[in-house]
């Protein structure tokens, strides 16, 4: 799926501390904050140029290129179980989506992150331990605010756009509600104005795996030598079934055995592939992402309701927004279903705002944001007018 | 959804203890074996009007009517939560689809189970305590042998028709296949002749999250006074999204909060209703089951693939069937979706045995076998010649 394109090359994730305190959604506000962020491109001398790029709930900082630091040795970082490559490093860099040639490229670490942003394995300031459960719960506009002062305080004023995927995509169509005149254009890819009803059970599911792991010793896990690793694991399992479609299983996996023609007879262990996949995938993520972190993502992403926000009404969420916006969705995708990105269009198209919207028949379900990349990127180029 | 018709009144579950070993798929033999069962209606003189109707992997023998033992306090069962009318109740009675009028009607606890059918929990003879993890592995063919047992001790040699839903479904079919001259009819509702990969993740996930319970310990929890109900629950919670429509969650909940008109920023409380039906439908299921069973039924429902189990041919594995065979499914259905009844279907045309097939367009999902009575009952009723 790669264009032959350019790499941003070697990058390193820097560490910013913010000025002031984070004002929060409950009442809270939140300092210190420091923010882990990468840059990619040059900022115009006009600083009108700037693209933020928004990670979903698993993601970083490290969005391109590759990574100064090597694996597992980063710097408020868990190991990346060997993949050095940022995690949307197909759409950005020279000739990608998110042209590094034209645009200077901001991508950080989210609010309550586990990837060098404040989030609660970060000391807090009260007692001098790690937060765990005395972190605030935070919204996605808590997220945005947080990386609205930080791109303040690298002298950026206003965004040519802010783009993103999933949780990620959430933060792009909160910005242009947030800050309406500090943004030109949103890319909001694979996401949603609130997420399903399925959505929010499958969330819930995998924050109980977490909860009801007696390792997760009421979020107070750092440093006893124990954490979460068992339910964080099954939270991974269903959030990776979730992301991808049944067919992209069926043409993946199969149902092929893992070690024989016959089956063995056995309950404890994997037997059909992708069984072992899912075990492999838990066992990894485990060791690259904090629980609490989890816990947190996943409860902002299921309270964003953009229409709830704004006493029920979606067209009285965007009436103030003046980017235009970009929506692409994927057929296969069951878990932000293209019917989120149709009632966020219908929404902006009766309010007389520009919007396009793209369905592609991807076939791999939620994570073609992350593997259709050839298909996106003409779109989101043309879109920014390449 | 319930018609006009006849209750099969008040019922008891019976134990018959079978006179001989249960051959075993892993080469094991199983003695001795005891079979929980319930009947409706009455046994011809002729002895050809026998139905038996097999449940589902959380069904049990009390199919029908309402139990004469009140809840919690019946014999070999745990508590049923206050619900004491029959799992299928809705289809079998007189005037229903399995007319109690006309037939004879047997349901029995699948072997392994934990209704009162030989399973994990009851005594292993060699050691005089529970089986626990040295229960063998039991397959659906397994299951299937021992309803076979059960009903040569109940003097029933051929079957007028056997039925079922789901895992059920499945024992319908190997019924047909291995005892071809012993069943007239087949009726398999919402089920398969082989779980997709997406649906073996779904039940790797289930089991993984009893397995990774501490108080599962290896499966010897009897007695110790700690049993795996947190992972049983998170398995339950899982079941339950995939036995629903993502429309008809969003028909029965949306995306209403539980208290209140605006979140509470609560990591650990359910917020959405949503998530508080999980919880509830979680605690319910640990009174009433248990794990160990849990575990065996999913494992037996993943590993059931009639291909597979005749040199990778559907049509081998149809070859001497002589059964009629009645399929219905539910377009919404996305656990067992149409798709494999379509695939029974062909594979039967194909070697010109009779076949009937429905999809309804029923809104529940894979739960429509249980809910959409008032449709199937004509088709079932046609089916039978009633």
């Amino acid at each position: 799926m790669k264009l032959a394109a350019g790499s941003v090359g070697t990058v390193e994730t820097r560490i910013l501390d913010l000025p002031g305190p984070v004002p929060l959604d409950c009442g809270r506000a939140l300092s210190p904050v420091r923010v882990a962020y990468e840059t990619y491109g040059t900022l115009s001398p006009a600083r009108d140029n700037a693209i933020l790029v928004c990670h979903a709930l698993s993601g970083d900082a490290h969005a391109a290129g590759t990574s100064a630091t090597p694996t597992g040795t980063r710097d408020g970082f868990a190991a990346r179980g060997g993949r050095n490559l940022g995690w949307w490093d197909g759409m950005i860099g020279p000739g990608k989506a998110f042209d590094t040639d034209h645009f200077f490229v901001v991508a950080a670490n989210v609010l309550g992150g586990c990837g060098g942003t404040t989030g609660p394995s970060a000391p807090d300031p009260a007692t001098g331990r790690p937060y765990g459960p005395d972190f605030p719960v935070v919204t996605v506009a808590d997220m945005v605010r947080t990386e609205r002062a930080l791109l303040t305080a690298l002298g950026v004023d206003r965004l040519a756009a802010v783009a993103g995927g999933s949780l990620g995509g959430m933060r792009a169509l909160e910005w242009a509600i947030l800050y309406p005149d500090k943004v030109d254009a949103v890319v909001a890819i694979a996401s949603t104005h609130a997420l399903s009803p399925q959505g929010v059970a499958w969330n819930a599911i995998a924050r109980e795996a977490i909860l009801r792991d007696p390792d997760w010793q009421d979020g107070r896990y750092y440093g006893t030598g124990r954490s979460p690793d068992s339910g964080m694991g099954l939270a991974r399992m269903v959030g990776h079934i979730t992301y991808l479609s049944a067919a992209a299983l069926d043409g993946k996996f199969g149902r092929r055995l893992q070690f024989s023609d016959d089956i063995r007879h056995t309950l404890t262990e994997p037997e059909f592939q992708v069984e072992n996949y899912l075990r492999h995938q838990a066992d990894g993520f485990v060791r690259r992402f904090d629980a609490n972190t989890y816990l947190l993502l996943s409860r902002a992403l299921t309270y964003f309701d953009l229409a709830r926000q704004h006493g029920g009404s979606l067209e009285r969420a965007f009436a103030d927004v003046t980017a235009r916006t970009l929506l692409i969705s994927f057929d296969s995708d069951w878990l932000y279903p293209p019917s989120g990105s149709h009632a966020i269009e219908r929404a902006l198209r009766a309010l007389g705002k520009p919007v396009e919207a793209h369905v592609l028949d991807a076939p791999y379900g939620h994570d073609s944001f992350l593997l259709e990349e050839a298909r996106q990127i003409p779109i989101v180029r043309r879109f920014l007018s390449l």
